[in-house]
């Protein structure tokens, strides 16, 4: 496994790769890695002959009372099981060899961008687009692989690459899970262990949702209740949001009629965790 | 030649182009070809196998209140000019192929856009910014050639293609005048004789300004004043902005020092003209 720091070195280690006439997949992560990661990794090993991670914890996509500076970072133990999951290259710049000083350009996904965590994290998407554009013009990989925990981000992607005429597959993998349900995330490690047994009801309130389906309901309003209700039950739980919305679109519906999205971002103590589930009538 | 007007005709074409490793040049333009635009053919001829012209009156980096609609067109006149320079391969698509209902992402160059025509023009750059974005996904030159009478227009694109990490190189060519000094434009069909004759202070006013530096003057507040007199004893002149700006960064300097952009916006009846000259101590 080969270890790029810089532009300018993966530029001439991937001309060399693809001179050769290799399928270059691209896993772009902020690193910390865990098996949610590492499922994207193989999915990209099925499709690709050549496997990129990204390591970037990308500053733009962070608020100013966020938790940039806090995120955890481990490049040597991500470079170990990167290199054991069968990663080819990673490449893990510097901040300043992303955003040098004079750094002003920035892609705006409007529309799909502007709900969910784009209405509780102005700015967020804005900073995913451009850091995702400049890696895929960097990388220029064939295919990218995105895990659907981040839902809103994957929807966001696909609308920039379908409407900027980018050249690359667009690949979402299911959302891992610990046994007990609780999504796989990098920002897991902030629970206290009192935070990370009450965090097990977002997933007992997606399941929730999922059974009234199964029963029949359709009325989104009634859902929404029922899951606020779910979480609202754990004293250490505090809403950002709960939302149901079309697919792809992440508009307002008022009756489940074929796929939507259920979406969740709840506060334990510090640490914010999102989670959802697809809806299907 | 041939004539593409769809992303899929043009992207097959070109897959093949590639694939003979033939080094690939776009010349972007919104048509009503003159010999401004043929000099840009011209330049792209001397360094790329390939050229390719775009054609396309670009909706997005139009205001609400200006010439869209107006804004001449006539492929017909622009096939047979471009033919005769040596165009390859010309892509002129219908608006709706390029922004199709759901369009909503933009690529959006702040700090140097900001000024000059990102005043007077609101999300004008915004507008040039993300079709060129489009136009370099689709074609992916190697390089584009891009004329200095939008001089903004160069400095953000050149800004734009840094900052994306974008492989395409931008070549500037220089501005294509009358004999009498007008420079080039496609908006020059709309002056009447005696506008046309007016807008001849726009070239005088900038030889001014270089007699003026040739001369010893290096304050720009004096420049800047000479050059609006002269524009204002035309009496079919109406200034939209005259302004001296560093370059790159097109930000306001007291005293000339290496290189600055003069650079000139003023309408002759309903018709707004641009034009500008580099000066140099």
């Amino acid at each position: 496994m080969r270890l790029c720091k810089t532009i300018e070195e993966i530029r001439l280690l991937l001309n060399t790769v693809r001179n050769k006439g290799k399928y270059i997949g691209l896993v772009p992560t902020m690193g910390f890695l865990h098996q949610g990661h590492l499922s994207l990794v193989h999915e990209a090993k099925r499709h690709c002959d050549v496997v990129v991670m990204s390591i970037f914890v990308n500053p733009t996509q962070f608020g100013p009372n966020e938790d940039y500076d806090a995120y955890p970072r481990d490049l040597q133990r991500d470079t170990s099981l990167a290199a054991e999951a069968g990663v080819d290259i990673i490449f893990a710049p510097p901040a300043e060899e992303m955003y040098p000083q004079e750094f002003s350009s920035y892609v705006d996904v409007t529309g799909v961008s502007e709900s969910l965590c784009g209405g509780s994290r102005p700015g967020h998407f804005r900073g995913v687009a451009t850091v995702v554009t400049k890696l895929f013009n960097i990388i220029q990989p064939q295919a990218a692989f995105f895990g659907q925990k981040d839902f809103q981000q994957v929807l966001v992607i696909k609308r920039m690459v379908a409407d900027l005429n980018m050249h690359v597959k667009i690949v979402d993998v299911p959302i891992m899970r610990e046994i007990d349900g609780l999504a796989l995330s990098s920002r897991n490690i902030y629970l206290s262990p009192e935070e990370r047994q009450a965090a097990l009801v977002l997933y007992r309130s997606l399941m929730l949702a999922q059974e009234l389906i199964v029963n029949g309901e359709r009325e989104i309003r009634r859902i929404k209740e029922a899951v606020i209700k779910a979480i609202g039950a754990e004293p250490r739980a505090n809403i950002d949001y709960v939302e149901i919305l079309s697919i792809p679109n992440l508009t307002p519906i008022d009756q489940l009629k074929g796929k939507a999205l259920l979406a969740l971002a709840v506060r334990f103590g510090k640490t914010r965790l999102i989670d959802n589930t697809v809806l299907e009538a």
